[in-house]
Order: C-alpha cells, then sequence, then structure tokens
C-alpha cells in the first residue's frame, strides 16, 4: 500500500497537484486495503503533495480502519457531524500551499462532494485522477494476480452448479438461487453484478433479466455471472443447449467460439486494444450475424468488474503484461435466442492465459 | 409517470430551469418506470420546462424501454457513439432558450457527466434537483406503498428462514445462503443491501462482515436484511439469542426494545424528525448506554433503501401522511455482543404502523 501512495505521491509531484481526493469503495481499497460501501456516508483519501495522507470516515468504522493497517490521521465523523468542516480543520493544520491544482475522480465523485471539496481550494485547476488511477490499476501485480484467479475459480464453479441444476420444468430464478446458494456457501458474499440465467428466447436479449420462464427441450441456457472475493471480481458467461440443438444455434454456437478464440489469439503484449475487438467482430460479420452483435468485445477487471480499459474496436490503447480483461463476443437473435462466451485473460509476458477454465464446446445437457 | 413528468415540469417553470438532467436508476425508474442499472453506461432522461423529454441510453436497452411504456423522444447509442453528441444534435433540434438554469441530481451525478451537461448550457445556474425530487419521492402513493408492503413481508420471511436455520456450528455465512437461497426462490433478484448474520461478539461491531464465526450456546445473533421488489426495498434488524442469555444481554435487549418501542410512538403526522432520534436515545442514555448507540435513528426508504430524509436528531423535517422510513436504535458493546431492532415504518393519517411485522419480544432460540 505504501508504494501505491509513494506513486501517487510523485504524481501529484510531478504534475504539481496540492492534494487528490480518492472517494470511491474500489480506489480507496487500493490504496488502503480497507474495503467498505459506507452508502451515503462520506468516506474518501486525501493524498497530498508534500504531507502525509488523511483518510475520513464515519466514527463507527474507525476500529475496522486501523485493524485494515492504515497508518496515518483518521477522521471519524459522527452522524451529527460535518466531516467537511473536520477535514478543513484538519488542513488548515496542515503546510498546505495555495493549491494551483487538485484532483479528483471525475468518473465517481458526486457533484455535490466536488463542489464541498472544490470549495476548499478556490481556483485550483482540476485534474482527473482517474487519467494516473487507470495507469496504476490496469496492471495487475502477483498478489492482485492471485486473488483473481481464485475469483475466476468461484465463476467456474458457479456455472458447473447451474448447469448442474438444469431440469425440465425449473425457473430461471430457481437456478439463479442454487447457484448463489453454493457460493455462498464457500464463503462468497457478493456477486460482481445481478446473475444472469436466461433460457430459450431470452437469452436472445443481450440485457434479459432472469424471472419464472420454465425450461424446456430445445432451449439455448445462457449464464453469465461473477463474484467479489477479497475485493476483487470475475466474470464468466457460458451457453449451453438443453436436450436438443438446431443447426441454426450450432451455427450461431460455433460462430461466437469461433470469434472467441480470434479475439483471444490477437491477445499478447504489445498489441492494440481495438483488433481485439476487430477479430472478432470480422469473424461474426463475415457470417452474416455483425448485426446481432451490438456491444464491445470486453472491458478491463480488478477491483470493479467493469474497468479501464474499455475494449471497444476504437480503442488505440496497448495491451500489457498483468493486464486483465474480459472476451466476451455474443450473438442475440431476437425472439430465437442468444449465445455469449465470455472469459477472464490474463496478458502473460509473451501472450494470454484464460483465467477462467471452464469448458467452451458446445455442451448438449440432458 | 405522466403526472410525475407533469409535476416536475411545473417545478421547472416555477423556477425558470430550462432542463433537468435525471441520471440516477432511482430518478429514471421514479419517471419512466423502467429499471435498469447500464453500470458505467451513460442512462439519463432530460425533462424540459418547455419541450417535451427525451431519455438517453444503451441501443440494446432501448426495446425494454418501450415495453416499459416510454412516448416520448428515445436516443439509443452504440458502445462506439459519443451519447454526449447525440444529445447536444437533439437539443439544437428544440427550440431551447438560453439555459439561465438548469438542474442535476447534485449527489449522484459524476463530476465528468456534470462537466458534459454543463458544457451544453454554459454560463447557466446549477439548481440540485434533489430538492425537488426529495419532496416528491418522500410521500408515497399507495401503489408505492403496497409495493413496500410486499417487499416487507420478504424481509419478515427472510429473519425467519435465518431463525429457523440456527443450529450449533453453523456459520454465519452459511445462515446467509440460506436466507437469500429461500427469497430467490420466491423471485428476489437482488438484496437491497449485503446481508447480515452476526455472531456473539461479532454483533458489537455495528458494521461487521459476516464470515466462518460458528454459532454457539449463549451468542446474540443478529440479522439485518431487505430484499428489492418492483424496485422498492425493505430493511429489517431483529436480534435474537441462541440457547441462552444472560442478565446483561436481557438488559442491552430489553433497552433498545423500549427505545425503539418509544421513537415509534412519536411517530404521526406533524412530528419532528429529530425528535424521534431523540426520543430512543433519550432511553439508551438514561440507561447509561449513550455511548454505545453510534448512528441516526433510522433513514427514509422506497427506492433507495436509504434515501431522504436522514432521520437524525439534528433534522427539523415534519413527518407527513405516506412517508416510510426506518426506526433502528442499537447498542453495541464492544468484545460482548449487540443488539439492534429496525422496523419499516408507515405514516399513517393519524399515527404509523410497522411494516416489518416481525415479533420484537426477546425470542432465545433453542
Amino acid at each position: 500500500m505504501q508504494e501505491r501512495l509513494d506513486t501517487l505521491t510523485a504524481w501529484l509531484n510531478e504534475k504539481n497537484i496540492e492534494v487528490a481526493f480518492l472517494n470511491s469503495t474500489e480506489n480507496v481499497y487500493y490504496f488502503s486495503s480497507f474495503y467498505t460501501d459506507p452508502h451515503e456516508r462520506l468516506m474518501g483519501i486525501f493524498v497530498f503533495k508534500q504531507e502525509q495522507p488523511l483518510f475520513v470516515l464515519p466514527a463507527m468504522e474507525v476500529n475496522q480502519l486501523k485493524d485494515a493497517g492504515w497508518q496515518y490521521e483518521i477522521i471519524g465523523y459522527s452522524d451529527h457531524e460535518d466531516p467537511w468542516k473536520l477535514i478543513q480543520a484538519s488542513l488548515e493544520s496542515r503546510k498546505l500551499a495555495t493549491a494551483e491544482a487538485v484532483s479528483l475522480e471525475k468518473e465517481v465523485l458526486s457533484y455535490s462532494r466536488s463542489e464541498a471539496f472544490l470549495s476548499l481550494f478556490p481556483d485550483a485547476k482540476v485534474v482527473s485522477a482517474e487519467d494516473k488511477l487507470n495507469e496504476m490499476r490496469v496492471v495487475k501485480n502477483d498478489n492482485e494476480i492471485a486473488i483473481i484467479r481464485k475469483a475466476t475459480k468461484m465463476a467456474d464453479f458457479g456455472v458447473q452448479v447451474g448447469i448442474d441444476a438444469l431440469t425440465e420444468g425449473i425457473t430461471e430464478m430457481e437456478v439463479l438461487a442454487k447457484i448463489e446458494f453454493e457460493l455462498k456457501k464457500k464463503g462468497i458474499r457478493e456477486m460482481s453484478f445481478s446473475t444472469m440465467v436466461l433460457f430459450g428466447e431470452k437469452s436472445g436479449d443481450p440485457h434479459g433479466n432472469p424471472g419464472d420462464r420454465q425450461l424446456k427441450a430445445g432451449d439455448m441456457v445462457l449464464f453469465d455471472l461473477g463474484v467479489v472475493l477479497e475485493g476483487y471480481c470475475s466474470d464468466i458467461t457460458r451457453t449451453v443447449a438443453y436436450k436438443s440443438v438446431t443447426e441454426k444455434q450450432k451455427e450461431i454456437y460455433n460462430t461466437v467460439l469461433k470469434a472467441q478464440l480470434a479475439s483471444l489469439e490477437a491477445s499478447k503484449p504489445g498489441a492494440r486494444i481495438g483488433d481485439l475487438d476487430k477479430a472478432a467482430r470480422d469473424v461474426i460479420t463475415e457470417t452474416g450475424y455483425g448485426d446481432y452483435f451490438p456491444h464491445r468485445i470486453g472491458h478491463g477487471m480488478g477491483i470493479n468488474v467493469h474497468e479501464f480499459p474499455s475494449m471497444s474496436h476504437l480503442n488505440d490503447g496497448i495491451l500489457k503484461e498483468g493486464m486483465v480483461y474480459t472476451i466476451e463476443p455474443g450473438i442475440y437473435l431476437p425472439g430465437v435466442g442468444g449465445v455469449r462466451i465470455e472469459d477472464d485473460v490474463l496478458i502473460t509476458k509473451d501472450g494470454f492465459e484464460t483465467l477462467t477454465k471452464f469448458p467452451k464446446e458446445l455442451q448438449i445437457v440432458e
């Protein structure tokens, strides 16, 4: 954690930014090992160019923060106190220069908190903290990769539980409940997003919702799920056929699989990110389904299930060793059904490794 | 929904605000009946003083928005398009005056989205949309109350499942898994927050986390849980004793119960909100546990599990018929254990009704 604070402090000095305010659960965790969601209550870290950092959070969470190892000043406030007044007093006790620039999380800090923060630094230029944080967080270290590996194993397990639960007449919600039950028994407190279990024509809607649709022979079954484990996410999608499969379904499935493999093959250090989308999209377009693949190929993954970079064909960014992201092409035929295949991918020294390991050949579940 | 849009439009005219931009899942739902979380993708409604409203969202969700009944213009954008450019073009097709003021959700709109929005209205004054939205959303109509009633029934059920699951040696996470499994089988897709099941000394930390702590005789067991049902939340806390109870535990329990009942009794139209906190706090302080009740008495509840108003002793707001909120005093003794009792409360014409109905007398589970 100290190394991360030092890296950010060096950046503040380089850019002559007096202070950065980090307020999201994810960035606070990244810099403090303290993971909590204080809901509407203020929580955040102030990292200074020249002074020691400051943590502000609800008083009742102070002990947990100390347990997580925070060594610097803490402001713990009660519900009847205005934390910004306490922050102001703490800042006044520091030797801060008149700030020419300050930094905040432009993508997540609320307008009202930005008002409160910026009122402490009138006339300061606002610099996005995300530019630096993305650069730091996009490359995962060995410890982060080890945690993500565990999270992806749980995702694989979740798909297996889902497939094992498939029986004629079961509903999407019943299958979903079984998946999450088994994961919770293994200690998973939080899914990384709302689990998707979609049958038949419902799989044909890329943002459909699980409900009481009952399983019947001939359905495609789409699972999209992931877990949060020690603050890191996983995210897997698999699609299987139930009892039988038509030629059309087979064609869609194998097209998506071919597209996914093409995109994986393009994954290596130095590759242009947009080319991963293009590799998959070309396969799907050539087969005539280009109009039925309406989303980007994937997204970075780590403390957030969706994080930097956004893997669209427009992204000119370059892959680096240690990056972790999803590859998830899909074809969705309205009224018929859909197929999506998604892996979590790690960029290695000279190529890639898929961290999700669940088999991808078309499976017909009996 | 039209009535709500009309109310907002009337406010815009009254305040001479050219346009309000609503971007949160909750407010979008409130004005459109469309409930979705587009994650990092932009979604929102522009409501104008003089023109018809505009909805912007990812293209792949457009059909679901139409199914929800949206009658006005829709901008559906693909991942490779900049939605703000499409918004700008749409605004230019409208006859908008030079805006003197615009409105946005100060508490939730991100700094970067506020930048994008405000760049379309240079020099406009920024008015908080929350002031008006809180006033609208704080009083629930019959339809909303009917949904919240269903959500609170599910919360009662969840507590019963949890109590039924208690056996020597079971872990907090195993009990939690059973609760959520049974709720999902009843169609609940989402809990309104991370379910809490805390045993013994862990219940003594107001923000402890469930883990592999095993249940043993003499533990207090604290359940805090709620569901999201048709977009509305519930939130209940109950504490029981397992197999035996000490005099100290009994004293804490009965003090919290007395405090909770005192706060409930203060609940009626015209009452000052801060007095509800005071009624409970006085009971707890008189018994000598004032230092161990570190949080406010409760919070408004509806589409958000925590919403306006914040029920602290400082709140001079007045209760009105149709308001729904929580009353949840607690005493937490570090190392020993804690007790919290929480109900969801509806203000009726001349008093209150607790929507959560689970019994509150001290229960010793065998």
